[in-house]
């Protein structure tokens, strides 16, 4: 299967962001997480953007806050799809947002809600799964526990 | 190859949607698109989402303006990759917007930029290029093109 | 009397909506309160939607944060009153209203204020008061009861 | 059948409220159209809204811009249900989205979408379709309508 | 001297409000405090407005959160100038701040910043300082003093 | 009586705030409409505002775009009451309107809404009829005429 | 002198730019002007950015809309003054706005208004100008000529 | 060197500005730290600027909160690039944003982010550097100190 890269601008979105993680090695989706800056360190940034397909990665999930150029640095160095998550570090996420869903014609990035790294793990891996009958088959039978944990909580709610 | 769904909550959403078709129909990406309203007819955004895998779709893209349920709707019915683009209608776009974006935890829709149509069908191709080769190699010809593009702009500008 | 259904989206929004069951409960009003999320379980809201005047429910109010597209996806399933309550978990609650108030012609929701199920209550209760005297009686008591409170509020800080 | 007043702050906003008063006809359901402004003349909002439900009314819709006080204004003075519907005339209409939906605990008004008063003559429909069960048949109708032209604005983009 | 009326939607509104009082007190000038709310007890409000210029009051200030019509509701019952005071309760203040400030013409408000009762109660004084020489002797004194306190904290910086 | 002043940022404003001079001329308030700049002639502003208390001034109107600091510059050189002006120049006034509304502790600027001259003009006469019988009786006169054309309004629309 | 680089992330955006342009060369300060996105050329933006210091440049002026990144991508590979100005096209210039200013620590960009490039170049000028004591001169005579022209319009307007 | 004046509107911003004067220090760069007021202390401000060319300032940086007109004073005293720093204090910083970045045509102001002393400081070095070479070296040293960090931290990441 390929890999997705969870790319992060600083260390200090890892307590959001490490969701994501947790969630793609319980569907045995494989992953590596890194800390990579637009900003700080724009070349590696690139240089890991342009090489992602050959390494394996079929997806790349990127997460930063405030002007978030993390997610279109790496879509301008790529054809890989790319998925952003604007992290909330001041006016209430909106700036991240729009920094990262916002982008120019030609270069998408599919941007997920403010800090919703859990979605961003599970879009990664509804992408990767349309090759992959095994990980199509996990992410309906969780689309059903999930179901089932809501009714759970209606029944318990009535009660 | 799998096909891209387009679906629109309007017909009035058309102008702006049908960049994505155009730009799929030239990469040589099986599409369809339809009129099919989260609010006017539920039940029928709700099947066809159902049966979207089965039916040979492997990414579908929501269109909606406003309160734009329409890409949450079809995402809560598949586990097929979503894209939501947000319609501007009013508010320069933001309901519409947050409306597609902000998904709860559990069901994701990838965002793309607002009234966004040729990011969205962009995206829908990089997805499906995972496990198709030649696509795959279309969208960098395509970007190596637009590099291209610029660079005349700019030699103009220049001169 | 017609029922009030009151539906969340999730069991994390009750102590927020609790206060429109309390509010009914006082007022006579029956109700059943349920947790349906729009995304997680769609099919359960529709028919829970297409059934409710069936069932005898009169009015539903929807409680959703975010992308909150519970309302609106009840009111596509039936032509009873529907009340939403934008529930606030980020944006200042921003997204969820225009989410919930938005709607698209032909689809009504009747928002009431970020959080405030009480007003939801009230609001429900008006409603149904139209065919039922007593609570239509009720009602006018407890605005009284309102001013006076606020008279006496106005009386003890002039002391 | 109960009737609708229809309140405008100003004679400008007929052209955007008078597509409630054309729906209501043709539903059947008795209406009056209303100038009064919250601020130009509180008195008569106040008088008409104390004696509304004495002079038949069910319902009442209040539409205004800015700073939207009729809505409020009239919910203030009687415990029918009072829908407002948020005019746009700067701002996006976010300044009368708020004053409109953000009402304080225990005076509620139902707020539509902004400028939407289709949806603001359909709600008022519902409200009294609860004990008209034509008035009631006929939303069904409508509904079923609404969904067949969408359905064959599908087929023809499908041609 | 005229007095000047304050006036609050809520006694929740109290902590930010009376910082107009003590300063109102502290420069001379007469007041009353009042709890008062624009839905609540509507008709209160209006006669309490109406009578403000007989009973000696010379400015009315007014304090409401939300959908803030406490200041506009004065506002449309006299000609007195007429202070609003946005209260912050969800929304950064935004929601009451556009409430009040966005007045139709005609009937003008004078906003001041979101919780800012301190401006509210010197522009109350401004205003009767036209007519008062000593308060405005008192307000430039003040100036002064806050010139002189900038100043003497920039000299302990420095050190 | 006390003089007004109207002063704008630019001459382009013009167009929005002789709307406030022909209702002074109008009210019989004498008035003086300047042309003055915050950041353009910074010192003329200081020097127009210590002055404008000698100079027979009682009100000074302040009407700005953008960064609107025009209000806000004037009331820190001034004891005299400000009425400040946000000028929609992009941006739908949000700009101007928080730059001339958010002022600190100790400088109250009073801020009308967005483009709204007339009420400027207005909560300037209110100030002076403090202490000018005849206008506040203009003031009187002017709001039941308001009052009887909505009436003549509401009566044409009924027929 | 230094030179000044203005950059542009689109053609499309010349007619706002050029404004930039016009003023540095009526100032005598070289520049050049190009052509660049940070998303369709990132690596030419990367080595223009990088050789910036070493070709002459001295500022560098960088114009983008939507998730305007031109300008950090820009800063991230110079230690020179970067300046950022915002283009508008959608949301009121507000996204761009916020992903031009909204830098993380460690790499600055100095923003000016929404589509001000005129006030770019002046600043652009400014910073020159530590070094330059004719184009200080010239600044200053500037500055005092905007001070005529706007005492010019006030005795147009006083006459 | 040429000295930089960091100027707050109020000793309460000290903690977010002092990070400013911090690294200032640690760059070598001479700089003074001032407490000055816009509104409450005008004409010291007026004056500080006029003079700080003369004084061997080359850089102002300018620290205020809300309506926060303190670097557009300045700027209105000084051909000097002038950096403003919004204070958040309320409206997420948006208020003192708007306030800080959108000046007039003429008078610009180099914004940066909320509350990001920090870049402001770095901007102020980047500006002075280009006539001090060690400065500018020093300034390209800690980018790769920079650099290196981020990739450190990367390292630690994964293992």
């Amino acid at each position: 299967m390929k890999k997705v890269a969870i790319i992060m601008g600083s260390d200090s979105d890892l307590p959001v962001v490490e969701k994501a993680a947790v969630l793609l090695k319980d569907y045995g989706v494989p992953y590596v997480m890194r800390v990579m800056s637009a900003h700080r360190c724009p070349q590696r940034v690139a240089e890991f953007s342009r090489n992602a397909e050959k390494e394996g990665f079929g997806v790349i999930i990127a997460a930063a806050g405030m002007a978030a150029h993390l997610a279109g640095a790496v879509a301008a160095n790529t054809t890989l799809p790319v998925i952003g998550i604007p992290i909330k570090s001041g006016m209430e996420g909106l700036d991240a947002l729009l920094s990262t869903v916002q982008m120019p014609s030609g270069i998408p990035v599919a941007a997920v809600g403010v800090n919703n790294a859990k979605n961003a793990a599970i879009l990664a891996a509804q992408i990767l799964s349309l090759s992959e009958p095994e990980l199509s088959q996990r992410l309906k039978d969780e689309r059903v526990k999930m179901t089932d944990e809501v009714e759970e909580k209606d029944r318990r709610l009535q009660k």
